[in-house]
């Protein structure tokens, strides 16, 4: 059995009771931290609390050897920690088709996600936002403008747009709010921008959360 | 000091480690279940945990007299326990609003929320959603049409929609997939819901989930 739990949105006092239960109860238990990073999450902590030893997963382990794990999760129950709510991340939803259609069962348990903990932090209706998109980090060959598309389609129909800022893991890469709006105002051709009330975010769900 | 902390989807054990913590520290805990139905609460394994009574509020508490509860959290720490993700629900974010215009200072503490379990549960992404809707009890008097309309202007841009199924806590009356259903195949003059998969989740947080 595999079973993803998530671990919501800053450290890990975030994961609910019911993900501590089912982690206690698993055989093998895994954490991954590059689909977002967590970087006040204390790994020890969190094994005093569960119990258990817990392996952490690179992004390689996830997608080119994910075989080693779902031949683990046919065995025994496996539990892969991850940040957030465990199937926003493709990744985490590729893996478990994968088990699914190896005969694997799964599980999954929620965890509070950016998507919701975001607009509703910042006092915004959930209901007034269009699709979320992420800003990528520029780079000279790939310049990609998708996340302006999405703004401008969703300020046509009178919605808010949920910005993700990307986050490279393994080059310890993580886009700031100035570099994002920099890249926004570069882009802003049409000048849809100006005038316009941008709200950043950061370290929604710590003790000292972050709203201009 | 004025705490929302999140419950999360199904029963007690769906608040975090750090909502557990908060509440243990507060001085008044109440508890509101009105916004959206928990059935599988068990309020007295939630004070056992807390280690402290815990007060049900009721519609007309939150609403009309919360005054009361604002004097409350003047003079000592008060947490509101609420379904899902507290600010997704107006009522709370309207009385955060009113405590931090009096001086009275909040925090929130995020739960797992419907807006983000549900299509990461059903293996859809969330950059494919357009706004959320709801579909609410008809009456003779009132047959509202704004969740079509979401609908179709979601599906001009190939986007999914989150339908939320209306909730009438005082009347005991909870829409079921059906009904829900039902209403949807009345509305759609136009035939756009045909040839469409309808995904239908039910329980989802609980060890249950029910997907079709």
């Amino acid at each position: 059995m595999l079973i993803f739990i998530g671990l919501g949105l800053n450290d890990e006092k975030d994961i609910t009771q019911r993900g501590i239960e089912a982690a206690k109860k698993s055989e093998e238990i895994f954490v991954e931290l590059y689909t977002s990073p967590m970087p006040n999450i204390n790994i020890q902590r969190l094994e005093d609390t569960i119990g258990k030893k817990i392996r952490v997963l690179s992004r390689e382990d996830l997608e080119e050897k994910s075989k080693t794990l779902l031949e683990l999760a046919r065995r025994c129950v496996v539990a892969i920690l991850t940040p957030g709510d465990p199937m926003v991340a493709t990744t985490h939803l590729a893996l478990r088709l994968q088990a699914e259609q190896m005969g694997i069962k799964t599980r999954v348990i929620h965890g509070p996600s950016i998507v919701s903990a975001a607009p509703s932090f910042a006092g915004l209706h959930v209901y007034r936002f269009g699709p979320p998109t992420t800003i990528p980090h520029p780079s000279p060959s790939y310049r990609p403008t998708s996340f302006y598309n999405t703004i401008t389609q969703n300020q046509a129909r009178g919605l808010h747009t949920l910005l993700l800022l990307d986050v490279n893991h393994e080059k310890k890469c993580y886009m700031t709010i100035p570099q994002a709006i920099e890249q926004l105002l570069e882009i802003d051709k049409e000048k849809i921008l100006e005038n316009r009330i941008l709200v950043g975010i950061a370290r929604v769900g710590s003790n000292k959360p972050e709203l201009r």
